[in-house]
């Protein structure tokens, strides 16, 4: 793999070459998703950042939790779109099109999700997000038990709660460094 | 160990018993800190969980960087002075005092930054901190240049942004789940 | 044409029939844009309004100026996107990726038009716009003069007052009446 | 009718002659109000855009609605307060004072409405201005099933969001050019 | 001296009767005024809180100082715009009105700083106003330069900085009770 | 008492001599206090305002009231946890710790009181305290009962917001003058 567009804009060149179990895993996303997401090169200067972000990225995304994986990609939209972050509302709101096979949610959630036709206890997770996101500070015991009254359990408030964290984390990331989408994200799914 | 303080408002009861490294590293923890921090607990009720949150910490605040630990520790108080997060602001505050040797600097980024004593090096890192975290989405090239000219590498940026951003996570995650401090953070360092 | 979606949540049926030069111009509508943008349907319930709406909508955007279209378009995309106006982000991000022939600048101006690669005079008219939308008491001679050292009339700068002003107009009017975008806006010029 | 002052800080100076029609609406102007208020001649320099501005400001401030002609200039300055616009303040403050009769309701419209002894369906389209100025993309049905409450039709609701929506149009205008109020205004009706 | 009206929300009766100095200050506000100002009515149910606040007021706003009276009450009635304090707007608007003999400079003070024509000087001291208003803790020692270089000693700035602070209470305990200007100042001095 | 180090940025020294009923009043506080408070040093240039200052601030803070002297401290610490004033979230923060004999609490109030376990009286009493300091134009009767509901008179209402109004200007005048707390304050009754 070839490294022609640098993914942010500081100069932090790729491991080369990347370490065997790291060149099986970019392969693994060209086959699977047709590039390499950005973040992935961009953390590859150092492969203990890179495995730990992986990590966290693949265990709060991927891994089992009361929250579907639309659900985990409809709250960092969320997130994103209150941050205003350029690449994760262009690589999240194409997984949100994907796995919804619905392109106007994805629309909706990057632009206002007050417009977005949701169930109670979407809305309420999106509500969720969008306070933690904005005031976490005031966050109280009763924001938890609106979570509760829609259903979710103590470890899905604990799995929201963590992936609002993370895209709060990662729209900082690629905002502060200028992070750059693949441009492959744009006309997909739509 | 036992698991006497529920360390967060949800009801997530640490896996029991810890698998044997788990074990370790909180008996590591109680013998350096005196206590195994509550974040560590929190995260305990699925030791994949507890281990990426590690692996990621341990690899922001104390691997080698551009960034002494120190000022690591202050970004991180800085950042948590902005989200008004009472976990974090305890358990970086006593940091801040411990590395530094200076109660005084701790109350100074705890309370408001901007009254702290500091070269322009450290103004400057804490100054993109704020600005990460209240509005992320405006920052540009300048922001990164203000940065080179008082010294920093563009791996030295990309470290402080990831503490920053780090910070911005678990500020929300702690919030949001009502975490609470270790006791024994409060007199520490005075 | 029928009416078979209501445009917005208020229940205001359009005249019945339409006057004949009112159904002309929506004729010219379905031929030229494949449909009658929902904004027309909803202010069609009294021909003044709608009249006076079309006479002004068209005045600002389609008449001389010394701003091209695509950079009206643009003022467009960004008020709305501050306001975040599901209606105006649908209809006018599709505006710009078809006059630019550029998917990418239109979701860039959607997202976060600080991202976008632009030259300074677009830049400015950006920058203005941001301000304007969101301290519009703060604009002072000197906001004005940056507009003209990038080649901006006098002129020009009432234009470009006036199209800002206008979105801050049809963003509120949608969003208070929870207008509808047509679908066909989403796939276009992708 | 001459131009001796300039009504905003561009230098955009009349048509001269101005075309019969316009200039016997300018004429009619001063019979009545004492003088042609400024955001007319702001206009005057394109015949089109005094006809677009003036064919929508009678259609709204003058033509039936539900909402009295005093209401709408209620709104007019709750909007412009917010905003903190210096010529729709003294203007439309002005017209509040002579339609209601009352000069300290003027005032504290333009102070804070919220001290103005109101009753319920006034004060709920006042808070209506204030929630569509300030975050009209957190608007939702409850908002207007709350105005339907007090007695609004739809139509109403319809009208009351052209009026906030044009007042956001134009305190945007008036401020970004420097729009100077006429001096008539300010011992008017006190 | 009847207490026909009530000044605040509050139900806090005035000593009476009022012990004879008290009542001297009272007559020679009738006097001199033609009213008892209704602030001074609302702190009398405790003559000890009545003297606090008249000494400090008389002190700050009436004693010698590098500031004029005049340049004080524009610093009143800029903060109380802010605030959006409905009583100091009225009562100091017109003390503006009344010391300057221009009251169109007092509507611009209340309406919008920006718009008044001011002299170096005074624009620096109204901008200080805003910044130690709306967020004083980013104020630093740039700040107070930039005072000094348009003229202001030290002991300026100390009054300066008073002034604001006092308003800022004097507003928020205002607004917090209710309290309501005498009808006299609204017509006077226009 | 030699006046070693400066208490604010200002070049103020205090009066010296100072009249002997002020050195007593500073010989009383090195007795109680082990120091004499910065704040008074500052206002010692002009012993009119040292006295118009002491004045206030005993009789809100030390007179009797229906608000126990805690529960003022109390809510000086808030309003300055909002205003991030360093000068007063030290002084004010040691003696919520005094008063309450609780570390913790002190903390609390001073990051986020939020967190801090309270009675309702009280939570009710900083939550007026927050929005009086953060949007006092918003307070109305509906608040002002809230406070009713929980116990407190129209008497107590008064002191409540008259304690929070004075810490908003002292918040104002310290971090406009950089007043710096004594030494002796952050280590106190951890």
């Amino acid at each position: 793999m070839t490294n022609e567009t640098q993914p942010t804009a500081l100069d932090l060149p790729m491991v080369d070459p990347l370490p065997e179990e790291t060149q099986r895993y970019f392969d693994i996303c060209v086959e699977k998703l047709g590039m390499v997401p950005n973040v992935l090169k961009a953390n590859a200067f150092d492969i203990d950042k890179l495995n730990a972000f992986t990590n966290m990225y693949n265990d709060l995304m991927l891994a089992p939790s009361g929250l579907s994986k639309l659900e985990r990609e409809m709250v960092a939209v969320v997130v994103s779109s209150i941050n205003k972050c350029f690449y994760c509302l262009v690589a999240h709101g194409a997984a949100v099109r994907q796995l919804s096979g619905d392109p106007k949610l994805g629309e909706m959630l990057v632009m206002n999700y007050r417009v977005a036709p949701l169930d109670a206890r979407q809305r309420a997770m999106l509500d969720f997000a969008e306070k933690v996101t904005k005031e976490s500070a005031t966050v109280e015991e009763a924001d938890r038990q609106n979570l509760r009254d829609v259903g979710l359990s103590d470890r899905d408030i604990w799995d929201l709660a963590n992936v609002i964290g993370f895209f709060n984390m990662s729209n900082r990331v690629a905002s502060a460094t200028a992070m750059v989408p693949n441009d492959e994200y744009h006309s997909q799914f739509r």
